[in-house]
């Protein structure tokens, strides 16, 4: 649980709500998503949902962000290319799974001409580069990177192909194709890439 | 022109009905768009459009295609650094105009649940690289490059990060953006890293 839960059956009925969320949006899509639709799925009243989160967006940005967080864990094998293509390899199997179509179904309604999600939901991607800046700190202390190196530049340069292939190229997303992307990613840090001017 | 148009006014017509083409999509997408809608929009009578395209898949695969032609020209600078940055830059100022966003809501279609286009759509990107491939191959004779660099692998590397600013971060897409992609592709390229094993 990310965030303090009420006594009693409160994290039960959290989890619930925040995995039935995931399926309505995963099945759905966001636009058609409401509260009612998530409360029946979830089997609680829906005045249950409203009494945790306010809205439905602020429902869906914690919904993506609890997802995110638990098929995206943060590695920390102590050597910054095994942290990164177990970053890389956990992010292939996100983006082919339900919940990461479904999610990445909501961060592109905007570009297809659908509703525009609201900040607080398309922040989920940005707040999980955030929790992963640790992975290239650690490496920059223990003298494996050069000093300076943007650790949110890094990690995008490596996730960037991935979601090439899941979105635009559709090919085959595999271990092969994440370990490709750490090494381009530490490749392009060694050669100074992501150091402040 | 990319084909052959009949005498007369062949090739007006044909532009016309491409460019109404792109124009629907950019206005109401790819589900919406029918052959009576751009027939109407290009003042031609749908027969018009069937004499030349015998299905709606084909005439947006054909838009797509031209209108990626124009809008994305293949330099040849007689430098590498300098024909990535012009590829790159096209590509930035691409990915937002309203052709540019028309064309990737159609390749984002199925990612969103929506319509999944068939595979002539999907192929303009992939034809586009292999237009391309011919700026990485004369590197390669020139010696700028290692020989058995993958051409495509390249090119893909240096477009993912401008792809992933458009549709994931949203961050600003500048020339800066552009010249960095092109330094990271060459960055690896140098590195070998898009040599065959």
């Amino acid at each position: 649980m990310s965030s303090a839960a009420p006594p009693g059956r409160g994290p039960k009925v959290r989890a619930a709500v925040l995995a039935a969320t995931v399926d309505e949006l995963s099945e759905h899509g966001y636009a058609a998503l409401t509260v009612e639709k998530v409360a029946r799925r979830a089997g609680v009243h829906k005045t249950t949902v409203y009494r945790r989160w306010p809205d439905r967006d602020v429902l869906i940005a914690d919904a993506l962000a609890e997802s995110v967080a638990a098929d995206l864990p943060i590695p920390d094998t102590g050597a910054i290319d095994s942290d990164l293509s177990s970053l890389a390899r956990s992010l292939v199997v996100w983006v082919k799974s339900p919940g990461g179509r479904a999610i990445l179904a909501v961060m592109l309604s905007d570009a297809v001409g659908l509703a525009r999600p609201p900040d607080q939901i398309r922040h989920v991607f940005r707040d999980r580069i955030r929790g992963a800046l640790p992975v290239v700190e650690r490496a920059i202390g223990r003298g494996e990177l050069p000093t300076g190196t943007n650790a949110a530049e890094l990690l995008k340069t490596m996730v960037a192909p991935i979601y090439l292939r899941a979105l635009i190229t559709g090919e085959p997303l595999t271990e092969s194709t994440a370990d490709s992307a750490a090494r381009l990613a530490l490749t392009a840090a060694h050669a100074g890439l992501f150091e402040s001017e």
